[in-house]
């Protein structure tokens, strides 16, 4: 029931997002049909997603015919480092995983983003299949092939462009995600909306109840747009050489908020749901969008529970902070703003100073 | 005088071999050209190189309006870790390299296996320039792309894939190069030549007192067809899926004496030395090429100077060794064999018996 399948189409790298409710079963047998000749994989988890769904998972790679192995890390944006990383890498060379055997994350944006990294550099790249378990990384992480670990002074600073063989997507499984961890995840949700779908936007709007209760219909919509989103802007510029970019939309100050409270404040799509915000009040103060974008905006966060008051920061920290975004070019700060709901774009014309009246804007409020 | 250039095709990632004595202060005026919009790189050096062309360096890449920073790590295989190379991305950090800033990598395979591969990395990739100061890495490892760094298991297990934006080599900087070192780079020109060019084989062997003496004329003659021919292989199998398996040959038992001998006893050259000697014999011993090819190839290696002794281990240790060689498929060990003098192939035929009876041979012997 149900089932839907999207190709991203990139030459020799392209691969399925498989969306299918209940779906964990037949994985196993999926990626035999995917990987004949491969023996063993290795399952990178957590300790908070492997009691819940290693089991089923192991079940269902036994029936497919694989030798599977569990590398389990510990739980957290904080363990997105090269240290756990390199966790992985033993487990690897301890599993004797060849060439042609894949890596399976199962969990969230931070497992995937390291096995994919891991998957990227053991033995100069084997393959990897997604099974995200967090609506973020259902709707955003999984797909597109940015991989990664972040570094002790910048998010993400280490990583590669590497694209998973197969993402597979029970939405089933949401069932048993923190009510705040599908709220964040719906902040890219709406992210796709505002950069190049309004209609979409004012269907989500309209349908959040239904999200936010985990209606199977439209979580299974909801995903789908934004995997489609996802996948079409990464075939347009898979290494973010130009309008990738665009998909930052919120998270340059999104980051900057979660580095200056050290990841442990926020959950990066709180963070992102008020880069948002920021983004769209720039984008008025700078003459680009219309004043009311921003309450408009504020209200769709709000209907999702998000977080819509942005922390008090000096506005030389936050400048500080984003300095190390890794979206930089030389010392200049590129912003993606909005012109209106449904239509983003980069602006290389922010200064320092429209930076600071931003942040002042909010400490006068 | 004696400017040679050659061009890898690979696309988008299309670069220059650029090969001619003396050529060192003319590059940081040719890399400007290639990234004009680049401000800062880095260079990374070792505590060998450094002292003796650092400055040099420098100095031209003031000439072409560079703001350089350097990184300089410890000499030695045994620094080719997960720990020295986040040096490389706490200094790229530090010295805050934008996606479109780059590395320089000035020394032996080491550095630039290192440098490359923190390349490759940092900010999912940015550009990379090898300037090699060893023959072995002037003929073999600047070009093609391999980067990487060992795992305390395996050799070179994690890495990437990720081509240099162009390859500078200034043959008299071999002038201060250690005279084992020269023998131990020449193992790989050598290994050309049986792979896929007798003449040049013939050639080489006619011509080993020169080589080895540094004359111009000649060393300038054995770069250039040795980076012709790795570029060759790389141009028509980038990523290693059949052919360049090629020039694997003689690494596979390489990789193991270097293992076995914990990365001290020999250099890499000199391991490869004595896995062509174990190659030819295995060939011989399993009927693909005639018995004669060892003597052939061992004169030549003495006239280079480089080890013919292949060091004694038992055969379950030489198994073990090579089960971890990262070109292994399964739990199958795929040689390179030889036909003949200017002939290899890949073999997928060799059992562990076959490399019993190899070892055997060297213990009676």
């Amino acid at each position: 029931m149900h089932e839907k399948v999207y190709r991203v189409e990139l030459g020799a790298r392209s691969y399925d997002i498989h969306i299918e409710p209940d779906s964990l079963p037949r994985l196993g047998r999926a990626m035999r049909a995917l990987l004949p000749d491969a023996e063993r994989c290795l399952v990178v988890s957590n300790e908070t997603v492997a009691p819940l769904y290693l089991e089923q998972l192991e079940a269902s790679l036994r029936e497919g015919g694989w030798h599977s192995t569990a590398c389990i890390l510990p739980d957290g944006e904080q363990f997105k480092t090269l240290r756990t990383w390199s966790k992985i890498l033993d487990a690897l060379m301890e599993a004797r995983i060849a060439r042609n055997e894949p890596i399976v994350a199962l969990g969230g944006g931070v497992i995937g983003d390291m096995a994919g990294f891991a998957a990227a550099c053991y033995r100069r790249g084997i393959p990897f299949v997604q099974v995200p378990t967090t609506l973020l990384a259902q709707v955003d992480s999984s797909v597109g092939g940015k991989t990664g670990i972040n570094h002790e002074h910048g998010k993400n600073m280490i990583g590669a462009f590497y694209q998973p063989r197969l993402v597979w997507i029970d939405p089933l499984m949401l069932r048993t995600l923190d009510a705040r961890q599908v709220r964040a995840g719906l902040a890219e949700v709406i992210k796709y909306g505002l950069i190049r779908d309004a209609a979409f936007f004012d269907w989500l709007d309209a349908h959040m109840p239904d999200a936010l209760q985990l209606d199977a219909m439209v979580v299974s919509e909801l995903i789908h747009e934004s995997c489609r989103h996802k996948a079409e802007v990464v075939m347009a510029d898979e290494t973010e050489q130009g309008m990738r970019a665009l998909l930052n939309l919120g998270h340059t100050f999104g980051h900057a908020i979660e580095a200056m409270t050290a990841y442990r404040r926020y959950l990066h799509g709180e963070a992102v749901a008020l880069g948002l915000l920021m983004a769209a009040r720039m984008s008025a103060q700078m003459g680009y969008a219309d004043a009311a974008i921003e309450a408009r905006i504020c209200a769709c966060l709000k209907r999702a529970s998000l977080p819509t008051e942005v922390p008090a920061f000096p506005a030389e920290r936050w400048l500080d902070a984003m300095g190390h975004d890794k979206k930089n070019i030389g010392t200049q700060i590129r912003f993606v703003l909005l012109k209106r709901i449904g239509q983003a774009f980069i602006s290389a014309d922010v200064r320092a100073q429209d930076v600071r009246r931003l942040i002042d804007s909010y400490r006068r409020a």
